[in-house]
């Protein structure tokens, strides 16, 4: 866990005061910057020491073989794998003939800042080295938002006390060493220099170097190129080689005197244009990048922020953790998706390799809400991403003898990568997930376009994947069996109440998505007794409910399962201590899937069923999953427990700052990031929308004295104000002057016009506070309890 | 498919009258000679050519790595293989300069002959050379079952028409070259050349080969020497090398004179053992073969079969194919258990490397309980390697949070070697198959030391483990989660019926046990309380059962699972085409599962329940697995299905003898053959012990005129002799002159005074016969609709 030792909580910075190498990997993570498109991981720029090295394109992958000591039909054969691509980060040091390294010589003072209004990563290092001679090296990088292609690093070094000469080597290099990973001899020979030098070539200033994957066949190049600015003589050289390119810049500081070199980076890869073309395209790029400059490119970069905050931020007064924490996670799930332009989301965006760098059901359910209130293009672009990879999915449904389209758990391009089907294609979720954010994203910004230009297709596909998987027994009651729902601990059962619910959600948004666009369905072959199956189907859905308990069982059967045993079985995560075998027969829940079905329907659930509901569940969730405390923070909130439910917002807005699954090194957990917007704006906003109205019912906890945050919907831009006491909504743009919302249940017209202030709807718990498992309670509370 | 062309059917001898290249794999199981130590594939001595060259000693093995796209805890991480050993098989030969060689020159003649009651293997081959020289070669081979580490070959060559030079080449040779198998370079890499020199020394007529496995470091030696008759001068010389030893014979031979040389084996393996000591093991054996010399092989070896058949046959009158089909069952299940002597009998014997040669369920299951009534010492000899697994048994259950002893689901030391958990680990069933085999014995044998030399601690830690694994429910009903079945096609669900049927089963057993040997008990920590606990967790078992059906459901829900689309998926085996993910949850079944349970706890159903459960699943059972058909055959018997009983027989007798699962190649499927067995005495013969009685109620198809079966019952030998009319049963040995057995359903005493003869007593079916999915109706009703 990372302490608060060596970082500050600030409302607009992340702000690193000190240097610390056990952290070095977990600070490359929260460090790294990117577009959506470039990734680059907050890696030093003499390179060492070193974490995880990370330079990443979005898309930019390695097949590798998906081993299995026992196959089985279906399986995937061919995983995909993000690559680190050539490292442009890199500027290296000399002093005197002395590398800038600082595990050498003495480190006077080091800070690392990120700020997140400017979009900059900046670090300042006071460092002496052995022989003696004392500078100041100040670096501000970023990756540009405003140019897709294009990052960009000033780099300033100042002797301090006596005259130094120095050396800048700023490199661009091809296949860095990795630590190891892979266990299996056949991954590591694909991973291990995955990048085939196709051509390299330089000026005096800059090089390109360009690369293909060897089984993917993806080109890919990254060009730099340098401004330098000193008092003395320069001497700049340029050499490339195959892996490798490097400018040296030579000079001698008198005391006081600077070094600035400004590095321009551009990337670019391509499946399909030549490598003259992708040469030219990054060569452009960088052009453009020189002509912006590096004023210039910070200021477009702050504009392109300013925009994202004025209807993103949320303010939280009486909680500066929480407050800086959410905007850590606005920050970076908008890096992840800002430019990413028909590319995945990856589950770890480009902060990291793990998970492969695939994107996962996270993307549609955790991500894309927050981004569909606040960055609305970039919800529709990652959509596009989706229906684009529709006929991959036809043909995965088809393997598998399903109709319609069966979209992949894990992926890159859109293949199924899962290795491991009981979670992954059994958690056939992922298709009504897909659907609903397409829904969503309609409902929110009240456009059809969308629909009509890609999204109806996905969810007639996936209506017809649900009518083929599920079937109606002869009692007419209709199951989906051999499913497995978000919960990773229980899997391959009969009728899992998220997924019946998602699915009849899908089954009945295709039907009336058909209605909205005849001519595109007809199109797509939807006939009215399709339509009417779908309709059927989604009616007669088991909702199993244990009327003894009073509770919703997560599956048929489930509140009859054996109890985990909580006495001796309490190593988290479970799944590292414990097998499937055991975990799947027991009520043990790795993560809320009842409790997300609350949320994501919560129009079908009584809120006395919500309350009962979570009480059971909280008893029996581990929480060894980072899509789950956001989730829990919500309906914690929705049903009184507000103390809880901050404990749960606190924790799945620290999980990054704080390493709280110790594997922030691996890449920033973008679902969770997410969600801790989503636990303030729909846990303590109330924000629901799943009856297709904007929903509203806010209410604080004792520890947060205020709450602002700015939604878009349709084209209004909405601020809501909340306190103890009441809420103060305010309306800007959109095309009228009044929308009616719902506020605690009941309808609200708020006007343009002026803000509309109305009384908080205090709401005491049916139940006392429920228990966790043992050494599960959420980590404020915990903390307090230690 | 195997046609009848080339192999004749004959009462004693499977005969294979012409030589076919593509049925050479195929002949090499079915020739396949092995003691339950040694087994050696029916290769041709010349070696080439060649489907799979096998040598095997039981339970030697090499290990190699499991490899998981996505890990979980608990999965084993490294596997066993059964290793080619060192091939004494080996010898070639020179008709002048040609190397006999069935693929050149000219084939006059060849014929190959099982001889089940001399227990070898005979080759006759008439060849002319390329140059036109005609010999005839006549080899005999046995593995000894008298002289357990011995085997030997009379190889003779004869001179037809003209003079010849002969050269004989016989040889060891370790590491040969295999066909390649696995996919996993790492695999490979373990199993190409498996076997390290350690030693090798020679004498004029023989020579010694000493090899180890380089993981499992397990020694082995293989030795040979010679016998050499020829009329005229002859030149014998020795060679040995690290991987090869040659014996050469040159002489000349004119037309009628023969070239006899008799070649004697030895081998032995040890973990444990110095390089000495198993040097001069195998050496002592030599000795002990050459002294026994060629003809008291044949004559001990002939004597042993004598006393098998004696207790064990089965004569079928009017249908020949089952006749010859059900004594080649008998006959490889006895060479794969004779001399086995406290080592694993593997699902495919020592018969090829299929299923890696690891032992299943399939033991206790399938091959036990015809040892159990024919070959009792063997029977206790399999249960005792499986006790002297409980340790490890013991670690595995710890591991996986258990109480008790978690048999492995596959394994030839005792380590779980299963990679893909929801058809093994979770197939908890092999634990009770295992108590079940036990008490069988047991029951059968009237012989409780086994019981308390080993079988009790088995019978109390599986126990044990069903109670760590079930759980009683809020409503008293003791359940199992997450279990599969016998039924592949079912997997991780909730209460099992067989499950359920034996886990109750294998509860009971293990008190009762422990009332019996009460000292016994105590050293094993058994209290009275924990007895309680067992036979309530049996009591509250619960048997799901559908009412309005009126049949048991496989597992509970399984009567309103999707059916199996068999209108468009009835390509089989359905696993090679259609993923898991599809399979569970359809009410489609691979292999008897329900149905099985009816005839091991055939008292827990009525009769009206077993025939409405066989016309319920006999729709929906693929037969996909080879452990089908008996059990099909046996509860198709008891509902009165006769004639689809005989059908089921002769398809689970035919197995490998026509090739009907198109792996005869990778070796024979012993549990099938067994059943061939099972289905005659089980099922015409009525043969049923799970109440601790012997009972019978034999009743014959009409394609079978008499039917004559012989078994061991305590220390009686008993010959059922049954006809369509009546049913003679006589008993021989014995303490006491008399017997009480069950005759349909009713006490008869039994006598060795006298045979006694009783009418049959008659079933008319309560429902008419069955239906089977498309395409699965069994093999004989197809060819004769086709």
């Amino acid at each position: 866990m990372i302490s608060g030792k060596n970082f500050t909580v600030e409302p607009w910075h992340i702000r690193e005061t000190s240097f610390d190498l056990d952290l070095l990997d977990e600070a490359e993570s929260l460090f790294a910057l990117s577009n959506g498109h470039i990734g680059m991981r907050g890696n030093l720029e003499e390179g060492e020491p070193h974490g995880l090295p990370g330079t990443y394109l979005n898309s930019y992958y390695e097949v590798r073989p998906l081993p299995y000591a026992e196959a089985g039909f279906g399986y995937p054969e061919a995983g995909q794998t993000l690559v680190n691509i050539t490292n442009g980060k890199l500027i290296r040091l000399l002093v005197d003939d002395e590398p800038f390294d600082l595990r050498y010589g003495e480190l006077l003072e080091h800070e690392r800042v990120l700020d997140m209004r400017a979009g900059t990563l900046t670090r300042t290092a006071d460092w002496r080295s052995p022989a003696g001679k004392q500078v100041r090296v100040v670096s501000t990088r970023l990756v540009s938002l405003a140019q897709r292609s294009v990052a960009a690093i000033e780099y300033t070094v100042e002797a301090v006390d006596e005259f130094a000469r120095v050396t800048v080597q700023s490199e661009l290099v091809a296949n860095e060493q990795l630590p190891d990973s892979a266990d299996d001899p056949r991954v590591a020979a694909v991973l291990d220099n995955p990048l085939e030098a196709v051509g390299h070539e330089h000026s005096e200033y800059g090089a390109i170097l360009l690369h293909r994957t060897r089984i993917s066949e993806l080109l890919m190049a990254a060009a730099m190129t340098h401004d330098v600015e000193v008092p003395g003589r320069v001497e700049v050289t340029t050499g490339a080689r195959t892996d490798w390119a490097t400018t040296t810049v030579i000079c001698g500081l008198r005391p006081g005197q600077k070094l600035r070199i400004v590095k321009y980076l551009a990337y670019g890869w391509s499946s399909l244009r030549s490598r003259p073309a992708l040469r030219d395209q990054v060569a452009a790029a960088l052009s453009g990048a020189r002509y912006t400059g590096w004023e210039g490119l910070l200021e477009s970069q702050r504009e392109y922020l300013d925009e994202f905050w004025d209807s993103a931020d949320v303010e939280v007064e009486g909680d500066p953790d929480s407050q800086q924490a959410v905007r850590f996670g606005l920050f970076h799930v908008l890096q992840a998706s800002a430019r990413a332009e028909r590319r995945a989301i990856p589950g770890k965006g480009l902060t990291g390799t793990g998970y492969d760098g695939h994107a996962f059901w996270d993307t549609e359910g955790f991500v894309l809400p927050l981004l569909t209130y606040t960055a609305p293009y970039a919800a529709a672009d990652a959509l596009r991403w989706r229906a684009s990879t529709l006929d991959l999915a036809r043909e995965r449904a088809a393997q598998l003898n399903l109709t319609g389209a069966a979209f992949p758990w894990r992926t890159i391009r859109g293949e199924e990568c899962s290795a491991y089907w009981p979670a992954g294609t059994a958690a056939w979720h992922v298709n009504a997930d897909i659907a609903m954010a397409f829904e969503r994203y309609r409902v929110v910004t009240g456009d059809d376009s969308l629909e009509a230009e890609c999204g109806l297709a996905v969810l007639v596909e996936t209506a017809r994947l649900w009518l083929s998987l599920g079937h109606h027994d002869r009692f007419g009651v209709w199951h989906v069996d051999g499913v497995t729902g978000p919960d990773e601990y229980t899997a391959v059962v009969r009728d899992n109440v998220f997924t019946n619910l998602m699915a009849a959600h899908n089954l009945r948004t295709a039907a009336e998505g058909c209605l909205r666009h005849p001519d595109r369905a007809e199109e797509l072959g939807v006939t009215e007794a399709e339509m009417a199956d779908w309709r059927t189907a989604a009616d007669d859905a088991f909702i199993p409910f244990d009327d003894d308990l009073g509770v919703h069982p997560q599956c048929a059967g489930f509140t009859t399962l054996q109890e985990w045993d909580f006495v001796t079985n309490t190593t988290y995560p479970l799944l590292l201590h414990a097998p499937y075998v055991r975990l799947y027969p027991a009520q043990v829940i790795k993560q809320a899937d009842l409790v997300l079905a609350m949320q994501w329907q919560s129009h079908a659930f009584t809120l006395e069923q919500k309350a009962r509901n979570v009480d059971y569940y909280e008893r029996r969730t581990t929480r060894d999953s980072s899509l789950s405390a956001c989730t829990q923070a919500v309906m914690c909130a929705e049903v009184g427990h507000l103390e809880l439910a901050h404990d749960y917002a606190y924790e799945a807005a620290l999980i990054d700052l704080r390493d709280l699954h110790h594997n922030t090194r691996d890449g920033l957990h973008m679902a969770s990031l997410a969600g801790a917007w989503t636990a303030l704006v729909a846990g303590f906003g109330g924000l629901r929308d799943d009856d297709g109205v904007l929903s509203l019912d806010p209410r604080l906890p004792s520890g947060i004295t205020r709450l602002r945050f700015r939604l878009r919907w349709r084209d209004f831009r909405i601020t809501v104000d909340v306190n103890h006491e009441n809420v103060t909504y305010t309306v800007r743009d959109g095309p009228h002057t009044a929308m009616t919302i719902r506020h605690g249940g009941e309808d609200l017209e708020i006007s343009t016009d002026e803000p509309s202030t109305v009384a908080i709807k205090p709401r005491e718990p049916l139940l006392p506070e429920p228990q966790q498992p043992p050494g599960r309670e959420p980590l404020r509370r915990r903390l307090q309890q230690g």
